[in-house]
């Protein structure tokens, strides 16, 4: 039953992949502390993404997790993107852009064949999955060589969902997490429940392990979150502030101020929801609505706003991700963070 | 530092009060299992409070709580009624109910020096309070007679104002706890936060003892809650179906079946955001808006409504007060509930 059993992974703490805040230096880092580093590729090049994994393969010899999305992207909606654009219209007039010269971003790719293709000569130990999972014959492939598969789930039906199509672990994201909400069989963010109540009805639920994420900041939170029955905890927050995390210094300030203390789900900056640290964007337009169009098409228009608003020392249309708790966000190494979540899940 | 050295209550289980579904017989039940109980007085009139307090005492030597609300009442805003009740108006015709002839309920009282020339007798060894505190002259009048004050917040900023204002501990309300938020320095629900991300953060900013609320519904959980820094925990609707509660066999029902997974915040029924499980009301109107007036105006228009449809058998309008964890409802003794807690404070 153990998850860890078959891996070579000395402690259960699972370093969430963050794409846009980390690449894989992170990843070697956590998982020579002992830890199961993570490299996010929802938003790598194949061919980026293969560097990046000779980069690992090459800073570590210990398993490691590929995670990507599985989204059904979208078509776009002419009329939509206008009304967007029309929201962003002022933000633009005010640091001098034009609105009209908004180009289709680079997006964010679901897992498919290329990228199994891709993934396969690297054999990662475990291969993760957020906003459900790929079509059957892509996990086979991926089960194939013998890679666990983990995939996030945020309610119970998601967790039995995933049980019943080959997840070997579940990620029992509770509402705190920061990041993109894993939330697939439905889009109604009333269906997301905390960290507390999510874990022990998803652990009574399957029969798989459950890894808890959301809100889990230090060992007294991976205690916690044992004691609810989690085999294992996933945080992401708590690496933010790493040297080893390619985090921008405004978000990395943000994050050690007060004003950390206020998230919220948003979906204006890819189109789904998304936990990060309250914006002058999310307070004008609201954190979460219909004006921004489906994921990941928000995406493109945020882009130049946000560069220019980041050149200008300003965080205001920067998706500041973050969790619930970031009280233990700081300067550290990530093997220091490894090992103060790894002190609670010590008998 | 303890909570309960001052009081000879033999564990740290507090049962939430709540209004509308418990009276002084669950109060009694989990005081005799050494747990705390409480009497939720918000929609009590004088006499009746009276009448309550006095059940209490002589059904128990034990300590118990009474619990009030401190929220200002609202001027009615005719406009604002008008488009509530135009909201209600289907549902109304479809009952052959007349919107017209709806009358000012009877409303929430807050915690006022009437109510506490009623209670001063009775001297209970707890008094809470939800939505702040009263002013400061009655606060001093509780403490006078040597009641612990207990105060809710939903914040690290809640927390504090509490604590500077007398609270002798913090309830530590999660955003998975069912019924009525207690916020009050900010009506933005966003800025509420899981038990996981709430209750470390508030016992690394005050002094007092902190008890969690929200999502606890077992030993596990209670365990869980004393990891985070908790040094009691409430527990609401693991109550919820004891014999001893006054809920009703719909709600009961409801809180036993799949439907209790899916619970939201709503205003709708009292015109504050509580959590409940998700109604026909709160699908079809949105659950959180601004069509519901003010707390507790809104109240008064739902009654009809909801007594009409129970009579009929439905809970399309009802108030289904639960938390995001009712995997532990069951009928069963007030008394068992507290063992089952208690069972995860045991070191």
């Amino acid at each position: 039953m153990s998850l860890f059993s078959s891996l070579d992974i000395e402690l259960p703490i699972l370093q969430a992949p963050m794409a846009g805040v980390q690449d894989s230096e992170l990843a070697i880092a956590v998982s020579q502390a002992g830890g199961l580093g993570a490299l996010p590729c929802a938003m790598l090049a194949p061919d980026v993404m293969t560097e990046e994994l000779q980069r690992i393969r090459q800073g570590t010899t210990r398993p490691f997790n590929v995670n990507f999305f599985c989204h059904v992207p979208p078509a776009p909606d002419a009329a939509q993107l206008k009304r967007w654009h029309q929201a962003l219209a002022p933000y633009y007039a005010e640091y001098g852009l034009d609105i009209e010269k908004v180009e289709p971003g680079a997006g964010r790719r679901p897992f498919d064949t290329a990228a199994c293709d891709a993934l396969e000569p690297f054999r990662p130990e475990v291969v993760s999955f957020h906003f459900g999972l790929p079509e059957p014959a892509l996990v086979e492939r991926v089960k194939g060589w013998g890679a666990l598969v983990l995939a996030s789930a945020t309610t119970v039906e998601e967790a039995l969902w995933l049980q019943a199509r080959g997840a070997d672990a579940i990620i029992a994201q509770g509402v705190e997490a920061g990041g993109h909400r894993g939330m697939f069989l439905s889009a109604d963010v009333t269906t997301q429940l905390g960290t507390f109540a999510l874990v022990p009805q998803i652990v009574s639920a399957v029969s798989v392990p459950v890894i808890a994420a959301g809100g889990i900041a230090d060992a007294q939170g991976v205690r916690a979150a044992m004691a609810l029955g989690a085999t294992a905890v996933q945080a992401g927050t708590a690496f933010l502030c790493c040297p080893e995390a390619t985090t921008s210094a405004l978000h990395r300030q943000t994050l050690q101020s007060d004003a950390a203390r206020h998230t919220a789900l948003t979906n204006l900056y890819t189109g789904r929801p998304a936990r990060g640290i309250m914006t002058r964007l999310m307070l004008e337009l609201g954190p979460l609505g219909d004006v921004a169009p489906p994921f990941p098409l928000a995406t493109a228009a945020i882009g130049p706003l946000r560069s220019a608003a980041e050149t200008a020392g300003c965080s205001d249309f920067s998706p500041l991700w973050a969790g619930q708790n970031a009280s233990t966000c700081r300067t550290q190494p990530a093997a220091d963070v490894v090992r103060a979540l790894a002190a609670g899940a010590l008998p």
